[in-house]
């Protein structure tokens, strides 16, 4: 493939997400001359991009065409690589629907966003089959966990699901004063409930650091937090699952443990400090905030052509793991990443081969090679992974199968349901709004 | 073993019980001589039912002989079968604690009394395994799924759960107006958790039989309900249940399943008819009640010498699985059972070995060999077993590895526990009281 390697972005109407990948294979010389589709149903969104990313290559000398497309087909015709990034409807859409569940009682929402999410996901990987069977689908979009194993049941597309949460044990080696460079870690689990399995400083166990703290310094911490929002790892929230459940969670694992973090505003705010943590009503509005003005200083810097798009995006490597995983895969340089693959082997026991789970893997010439995971501790498992995937598995089937029982089972776990009424009656005005026509279609009864 | 076998009896106080078993054995010629050790730690009951066998005994000529203990490891030396249907503390414990999860919001209780009970077994278990390490187990009492899995986990005790829930598929056949006789079903799963996958009239599927009454007399069945409070099989909740996860729930599955039928009494009335079922208020005082009535009756008889104690209980095979079960060991009386027994093979696929399930077996002088059950419907897997699995691992492992918090996050998973206080105030309390001692030593922190 080198050389004349085809990537798809699917939903490169985010510049920022683009112009990350660009900027990365910008600087990965292996990738120099690779051919890039953009696609998105924004176009005017995807003419910014394509600008953008134009002007990114030609100032780098990287040798990279670029086309664009709203026709996913289209896109996708030929591809080495697609990358899924989309979010189906955008955000507002993402809010509409959390909203809609508010309004019936689930404050925050009731993760009814996911069940398009997956079953568009689907869809894009059902394209592949057809369009171009032999790509891999890298799968940025959440939800990674419940999306990636809802694709490889029911398609044979190669898929790897990748996200940014693992590094969050550095921010745990940060509050500790650790220098990160001497600080190892393992994390395996499913995406956005992963947990730190090793630890280690110089090559020592280092977990009694994190005892340390906990005992002299966490409540010192806690009183005087002003870490913004998305600084989940040694808020109290994150301490108290690593009581309950035996071991750290990372990344995303703090902000989705227990129901009993998330009642209401004001225990958001004891568990996840000043702003109660990325989801809660103010950490939220913070990143959409956050998010809208990155998206805006892109733009402004893809239209602005008195000085270089280079120097808003820095021709350095990102900390993304997509771009190197192509070049592993492409120029068969060998590395591990941490990645989201169905676990054959299996890769952490005591769950099915057709699950997906997030585990490092050595990615070559070869392709992907999972790399098993001792057995996790059972209190973990009884505790927090036996019930995740609960949970995951009623999403994933429920699309799967097209199950409206599935569906309603899911809300009737959710710990805020008070009764049937409420659910039904929840799933009935969703699948009822026009922009849930392909919901409408999956559940029809 | 033929000719001499000793059985042990645990909670022989309970002179029903050991009416049964006593009983079954007189019409079992295989088993006749046998010796059975009755061990109760009541010993004016265990006096009365020690008069009542030995009368009975001797009536129908069994050559059977007794002996009575309140010691457990006197009673269990030299045991080739134990068999354990204690409850511990008796029914005014399980009451007790039933009332203390309602004061702190759990109406009709959070199970918490199966801790003690499963805790119990497995000291019955240990003390098996030192006294008479080659004796088979069953184990009546409840509960047995999360008992004999714990049992089986933590000791190398040879466990065989029974239960009679899996006759209810005849209730289902009597209300369709099918002769029994010609009616056959497949019911696995986990223990009070079955589904019937095979329904035949005279080797035909019948389930559309049941679809069929549904759609036409089901409604006028649930309106003219005279029913007992233990007939579940066709009622509301049973027929809910059937729609939502795919297939019919038997015996005490129906009783047990989603939360939503058991929010309070009148959502219960709602669901099971005019007593609220099994484990309404009304419904568990009419079985207290008839449990008591019974007990009496049997203590009435076994006093009466006026009469033979043969005119109470009849000698006549009861539907009891357990003495048939020790006749197929004991004399190689090849025959098949619904038993409890470790998933080994797997018996049911998707879960791992070292789980109890309920399965067909067949029972002999070898042994006792699992049938391997066709893979459970993807629909039932995610809405019903999964689920139910997750519930079971919980207390499982919170015993097996004496973790409080285990049992913390098994009363989060309750629906009703509305925030962390609630759920640790009543373990709290739970653990403070002097008859719970048991379990304080094995949940202290």
């Amino acid at each position: 493939m080198a050389g004349g390697v085809k990537i798809t972005l699917i939903g490169a109407g985010s510049a920022m997400f683009a112009a990350g990948i660009v900027r990365d294979l910008c600087v990965t010389e292996g990738l120099h001359g690779s051919h890039v589709t953009l696609m998105d149903v924004d176009e005017q969104r995807l003419n910014m991009t394509h600008r953008m990313a134009t002007r990114l290559s030609d100032e780098l000398d990287a040798g990279m065409s670029f086309s664009k497309t709203t026709d996913r087909v289209e896109a996708l015709r030929g591809a080495d690589f697609v990358i899924n990034a989309a979010q189906v409807g955008g955000h507002d859409w993402t809010e509409y629907q959390r909203e809609l569940a508010e309004k019936h009682g689930y404050y925050r929402g009731a993760k009814l966003h996911y069940f398009g999410q997956a079953a568009f996901f689907l869809d894009v990987a059902r394209d592949i089959e057809r369009t171009c069977p032999d790509a891999w689908l890298i799968q940025t979009a959440n939800p990674v966990f419940e999306g990636c194993t809802l694709m490889t049941r029911a398609t044979n597309v190669k898929v790897i699901g990748l996200c940014h949460g693992h590094y969050g044990y550095l921010e745990i080696a940060e509050v500790l004063g650790l220098d990160p460079k001497h600080v190892t870690a393992k994390m395996p689990g499913f995406n956005h409930w992963i947990w730190m399995t090793e630890f280690k400083y110089k090559g020592q166990d280092a977990y009694p650091l994190i005892k340390e703290w906990v005992r002299t310094k966490s409540f010192n911490y806690w009183d005087h937090d002003d870490r913004p929002f998305n600084a989940n790892q040694m808020r109290a929230a994150a301490i108290h699952q690593y009581g309950l459940y035996g071991l750290m969670p990372i990344g995303d694992t703090p902000r989705l443990g227990g129901w009993w973090y998330h009642t209401d505003l004001e225990t958001k705010l004891d568990w996840y400090g000043p702003t109660g943590g990325f989801d809660s009503e103010i950490g939220w509005g913070q990143y959409l905030e956050r998010m809208s003005q990155r998206a805006e200083a892109v733009e402004r810097a893809a239209l602005d052509e008195s000085k270089p798009i280079s120097d808003t995006f820095e021709p350095t490597h990102s900390r993304e793991q997509i771009v190197p995983i192509i070049d592993s895969i492409v120029n068969d340089n060998a590395a591990t990443y941490q990645v989201n693959i169905p676990n054959k082997g299996p890769i952490i026991q005591g769950f099915p081969e057709n699950l997906v789970v997030e585990c490092e893997a050595v990615i070559d010439g070869s392709g992907v090679s999972g790399i098993e995971v001792p057995p996790l501790p059972p209190k973990l498992m009884a505790g927090a992974m036996i019930p995740r995937w609960r949970e995951a598995e009623q999403m994933i089937e429920a699309i799967r199968l097209g199950d409206p029982d599935l569906l309603l089972l899911f809300l009737l776990e959710d710990h805020r349901t008070q009764n049937l009424d409420q659910a039904e009656t929840l799933i009935r005005e969703w699948l009822a709004d026009p922009r849930n026509k392909s919901m409408a279609d999956i559940f029809r009864d």
